[in-house]
């Protein structure tokens, strides 16, 4: 398995691959492992010649009082982790190496940033949005996977990759979640044990929307209703948002229809967790 | 010559050639093509295999008073140019079939784009390189040639390729000028005969800044106000600017520098037309 850290190092390798007639995979990720992220690099390694990984903390995609430094980082076990998946290559860098020090060009997306959490992270996705069309441009894969977890991520990509004719086919990784159910995040590490079993209270919430509306309720206030109900009985929780939105769009809907992703935002303490789910009736 | 107007025959043409091992140079223009054009065309003609044009009035960098719908075509006449010049492929893409009703996703330049034509045209750099990253996505070339005619222009297609790192090589192609001096624009078409003679004031002013700093004087102040006089004696003549700028930050200078880039846009009648010289001392 080979590590390079130097973007022009990377792209380097990239286009030799390309000229050599290999198919290149990647996954992009931010370190600290996990069966997330390893079940996206197994659907990437069964569809390319070339599985690429990169580590990296992007300092754009954090708001100003965000866990940046915080951010838990081991990559000495992330690289044995790459290397059990069958990762030929992992991609490494230095912040200061991805962005000049008068770096000015920015991606924004406008239409689906603004509601779940690009509310209360505002310049998250341009951030998002940045680093992968410039991740995109130095590994030049044929295939990039996202998970589902990260729903709006996900959808902001696809549409990034629409709208600039990135010739990068994504595919989407279900979500992994722990046997009793949380999704699985590098951001659980933060969570004492107590918070970790009081967190899967967020599951149970998307799981009791599931079964209302087979059993037949369609009513969006009604469905908040419970799940807000659940959530603030778990002690130490602050929802940042439950919605109900068109799976597509992102618009909120009132009630359920064809395909509605159901997303939600909760601190546990001072982690904060997201999931989701899409019903579809 | 093969003539594509579908974007998604265009990338799979592209990647088809890159597997092949062909260097692609590209040449972005809007069409009613001229020698200015011709030139860079024949820049990146000797140093590729295939060469592709695409010819495309890109809407999203027009203003909502400016001449998108004035602004002149006639592509059986570009199509015969670039025949002569030995370009490989023509992409032609209809507006419709580049842009989605739905489209939501911008790339923004935030250091260089707000002076000079950025403060007259503002959404003008955003809709430019929302289509250059397009096209380059469409058409992967290994390099691209853009005029020095189009100063701002050009830095800021530098700059976006840094920082998105592109794996595409910028050509400059040097200003291409009538017999008489005036810089070689699809605009010029719109000028009376008289005005077509007097819009030759502004390459004097360009040509008088150049004596001025040849003979010692290094104070901008006074070398506007040279230019100034000379173009406000020109009839129907309305300068929207004439710039000192630093050539790198497109930051102002107050005194001639290493490599002062000198820019002016001035209406003549109602047609728009900007020039530039780099002075070094």
């Amino acid at each position: 398995m080979n590590i390079i850290k130097s973007p022009e190092e990377m792209q380097c390798e990239a286009l030799e691959l390309k000229r050599a007639g290999k198919s290149i995979g990647f996954v992009p990720t931010m370190g600290f492992l996990h069966e997330g992220h390893l079940s996206l690099m197994r659907l990437a390694r069964e569809r390319c010649d070339v599985l690429v990984v990169s580590i990296f903390v992007n300092p754009t995609q954090f708001g100003p009082n965000e866990d940046l430094d915080a951010y838990p980082r081991d990559f000495e076990r992330d690289e044995a982790l790459c290397a059990e998946v069958g990762v030929d290559l992992v991609f490494y860098p230095k912040p200061e190496d991805m962005y000049a020090a008068d770096a000015s060009v920015w991606i924004d997306e406008e239409s689906l940033s603004g509601v779940l959490c690009g509310e209360s992270r505002p310049r998250h996705f341009r951030g998002v949005c940045t680093v992968v069309a410039k991740l995109f441009n130095l590994v030049l894969p044929d295939l990039a996977v996202f998970g589902e977890k990260d729903a709006q991520q996900l959808r902001i990509i696809e549409r990034m990759v629409r709208d600039l004719n990135f010739p990068v086919k994504i595919v989407r990784g279900p979500i992994v979640r722990e046997e009793d159910g949380l999704a699985m995040s590098s951001r659980n590490k933060y969570l004492t044990e107590e918070q970790r079993k009081n967190a899967l209270g967020l599951k149970k919430s998307l799981v009791q929307v599931c079964e209302l509306v087979g059993q037949g309720e369609r009513n969006v206030s009604n469905l908040r209703s419970a799940m807000t109900q659940l959530i603030d009985d778990i002690p130490e929780a602050v929802i940042d948002y439950i919605e109900f939105v068109d799976d597509q769009s992102l618009h909120p809907v009132d009630s359920i229809e064809f395909r509605t992703l159901v997303a939600l935002a909760v601190k546990v303490g001072s982690t904060r967790l997201i999931d989701n789910i899409v019903v579809s009736v």
